[in-house]
């Protein structure tokens, strides 16, 4: 049966704006990984007329109009047709809602202010000066606690830029999580074993490129809807319909980042492509329901298989082979170790899979603090290092090291920390839950390497399933119980015992 | 001196376009060289969405009401000034009235029916079936006709098609210009040595790219600014201020195909980045002129430089070195000499300098003849194998290398043929006027492999002046005369007797 006309329509300029968010996916992907350098000026403004164009189509009345229309028309559909529509638009109406929220002014400049403070971070941490960057940042926290007045919030404004990120989600809420999270791994992380670098020498990019570029298409990810590239940063992105890009670094003295960049990335391109293959792609309901369930992809194929038993069983042989080392110069046990080796350090992205979170809490309770303002600007160095201490046991020397790290502050994206570590533990509670039904499955990945049942699995119970179901519904949905740390727990503390044997 | 607020009105609407055109450029590039092959279809009707919108922009009234406000106030500009903004509104008007011939239904249709007709195309080439193909060329032709009647001309069909390519010129004076330039070409065919493949074997891919990598800066155009890729067919495009981007291809058997692709290509970018260069960039001003001269400026650097002494002189040592090769495997003089070879083949791609203008004249007499309703599509293998014999004395075996070898007419590119070859005209009558006024050049280009004298010529000449001047206009100014085919057929000869002796 047609769809009724109002419906219709509303699609198509859905489609058109989605359309050219996707044009500017491929301008950005672009600019990261091939753009020589002269032509970043004219991309930039490349990329913000494209976002401005969008921006204006989803905000303007007649696009409200279509909607309004496609809503009354839902009535005309057979009853069973009609839920899905209504969630449909009702997805739809909460992003264009705070999209409208916003005044195109203030767009533009926080778009101008984010533009500027990108190139002075950058300079700041090169010169290993907060204090050059402080006044800046003071003034995308301004733009941000307006920013959450415009979108509201009931408790305070840390929610209204959470929920950006994490539809629904709320700081009080995750602060007893993460409360939780941080008091079991205290002792995790001070009985975990630190391995050394089993690595007899530099292993070259070529041989790390041969095998890292098998990595994609062994997890599901083909060729024909993919390819893997090289950028300063690792990260994947979604170019439309059959077009996933990921990126990894290559580093001569730890080729182990490399497969874990790919492995990351690859779980990520993996959702996007499950999302891409929902019937009547793209609608609002084919987008990633949350970074958070974002993360969790990435960190699943990451961790709980690319840091396990089965999964190295299988590709060790492949990996010696293809940097030319035979298992005597590279033994399995003490590269399996290694792998799972863990480490106080002071960088995040550098952190293993156990300290990793701490870095995230860390970094949750600054922001948090700061965007509600019970602590200044000016003075988060001397908190930041304090934490590390605290947390740690570490002594920060310089800022680059320490607050100024990560680019996520000067891009203006305060609420986008926590969802790393929400990644961590739904993936755990996800694959717990995949391993009680697929008791086999790791003996098909390491005698294999078919690693088809979990996907599949993770197709069926979370990829197609879009923005259908909210996060907390989804996860008791499908693990029987809402997000808790118990999982991830439970796994680390399963790994400590694993490579202390 | 402030603009009149008109003038910036009407800019800043031109350079949205301008913007939006480059980001097409952005998706064409990606999709020819990186994209993965599942992503072609969302990415067609991105590339079809941009167009679209651009058109749509050029040709709405408000755009042409910015223009004619612009045009009022250049009265209040001081007198000096006012002659180049009447320019710059002339050009822009020039290529708006053919934006506005054309009905939108008439731009739709004739997209869906070439995107229908390239992969028809590419499959009646791979089964060598120019009949499959029939049907829908004849549709082209049809449109292309009817295109022709929405353009309006004087004299004949062609000539409102031709116009899109090459401003201004008309077929009864470029067969007047072919006719002179075949009788002279037909003796030197017939004198012209074939020499052998003097390469001892195969030279892996790896090392005809550190050699090709060198070429694009060795000319001047940097990897800031430019980057060189891999693609199925060598293409050239601009995507903006600062980004340049060509590709080649390698063959394992025949190096110099990617080195020659490199020059090429290289040619055309060195014209974009001084037309990028101008100031005020981007106006209407500051785009190509014809591509009869954008094709002049890829020639010289293939031909004119690329297949001379001082050029071989220079990176013969490079070049071996690459390679992997001695003098004596891969001896100076008859690598020289295989590289001004001379053969009737039947492809047009593969030709030689000599030949290829026999290639481009048979397809302008084709195409004029069906474009002016004289000859029909169904006859076209019979027409061209005639041609092929009359002129090459060769038979052909079968469509793919007959009538179905370029992509042109599947296009829908009627009229694009002929710049080929006045390229090659331009490209000697510049050449040869440089050479007059910088005598010494060819010393640098072989001791130091230092190209600046003509890079910097070619930046006064001809890049800086963008679209000031009609090609007429420009040939006149700086070689003293009209476009004709003296310098070429000098400039041949010269070459046959130099290999010869």
């Amino acid at each position: 049966m047609a769809l009724p006309q109002a419906l219709e329509n509303y699609r198509k300029q859905y489609r058109k704006i989605k359309l050219f968010q996707d044009v500017a996916s491929v301008l950005h992907w672009d600019s990261e990984v091939m753009m020589p350098e002269e032509g970043r000026e004219y991309r930039s403004s490349q990329i913000a007329a494209v976002a401005e164009l969008t921006h204006e189509w989803m905000t303007d009345i007649s696009f409200l109009n279509q909607i309004e229309a496609a809503k009354k028309s839902i009535g005309e559909l057979p009853e069973w047709e009609q839920s899905v529509w209504k969630r449909e638009l009702e997805v739809l109406m909460e992003e264009k809602e705070k999209a409208d929220k916003l005044p195109s002014e203030f767009v533009s400049e926080f778009a101008r202010v984010t533009n500027l403070a990108h190139a002075e971070w950058a300079t700041a941490k090169k010169e290993k000066n907060f204090h050059s960057f402080a006044n800046r940042l003071e003034e995308l926290v301004q733009l941000s606690k307006k920013q959450a007045d415009y979108f509201g919030y009931t408790t305070e404004p840390y929610d209204a830029l959470l929920d950006s990120y994490e539809k629904g989600a709320k700081a009080a809420q995750i602060q007893i999580l993460f409360s939780d999270l941080k008091k079991s791994l205290v002792p995790i992380v001070a009985t975990a074993p630190k391995f050394k670098n089993p690595f007899p020498g530099v292993v070259s990019i070529d041989k790390q490129k041969k095998f890292c570029n098998r990595l994609p298409s062994l997890l599901g990810l083909t060729t024909k809807e993919s390819r893997l590239d090289t950028s300063n940063h690792p990260f994947s992105t979604s170019l439309g319909k059959g077009d996933k890009r990921i990126t990894t670094r290559y580093s001569e003295t730890d080729p182990l980042s490399s497969i874990f960049g790919v492995l990351h990335e690859t779980g990520h391109s993996l959702y996007e492509s499950g999302l891409s293959s929902m019937p009547d792609w793209p609608t609002p309901i084919t987008e990633f329901l949350s970074l958070g369930i974002h993360e969790s992809q990435s960190r699943l194929w990451e961790n709980q298989v690319g840091r396990s038993l089965p999964f190295w069983e299988f590709v060790y042989p492949i990996l010696i082979s293809d940097f030319g080392l035979t298992d005597k110069e590279l033994p399995f046990k003490e590269l399996y170790q290694y792998i799972n080796s863990t480490e106080k350090t002071k960088i995040r992205v550098e952190a293993d899979q156990v300290t990793y979170n701490l870095h995230i809490i860390l970094r949750f309770e600054i922001e948090r603090d700061l965007i509600n303002g019970n602590i200044q600007v000016k003075d988060l160095p001397e908190i930041w290092n304090a934490k590390m201490k605290e947390s740690f046991g570490l002594s920060i020397e310089n800022d680059a090291e320490g607050v100024l790290q990560d680019i996520h502050w000067s891009m203006g994206a305060f609420g986008y920390f926590p969802t790393y570590t929400l990644g961590n533990l739904f993936s755990s509670q996800f694959f717990k839950k995949f391993t009680e039904e697929y008791p086999d499955s790791h003996n098909k990945f390491s005698a294999k390497g078919d690693f088809s049942d979990l996907l599949n699995w993770l197709r069926k119970n979370i990829h197609s399933k879009g923005k259908i179901y909210d996060v907390d519904t989804l996860m008791r949905d499908v693990t029987g119980e809402s997000a808790n740390s118990k999982y991830l727990i439970s796994y680390l503390n399963g790994k400590i015992e694993e490579v202390t044997k």
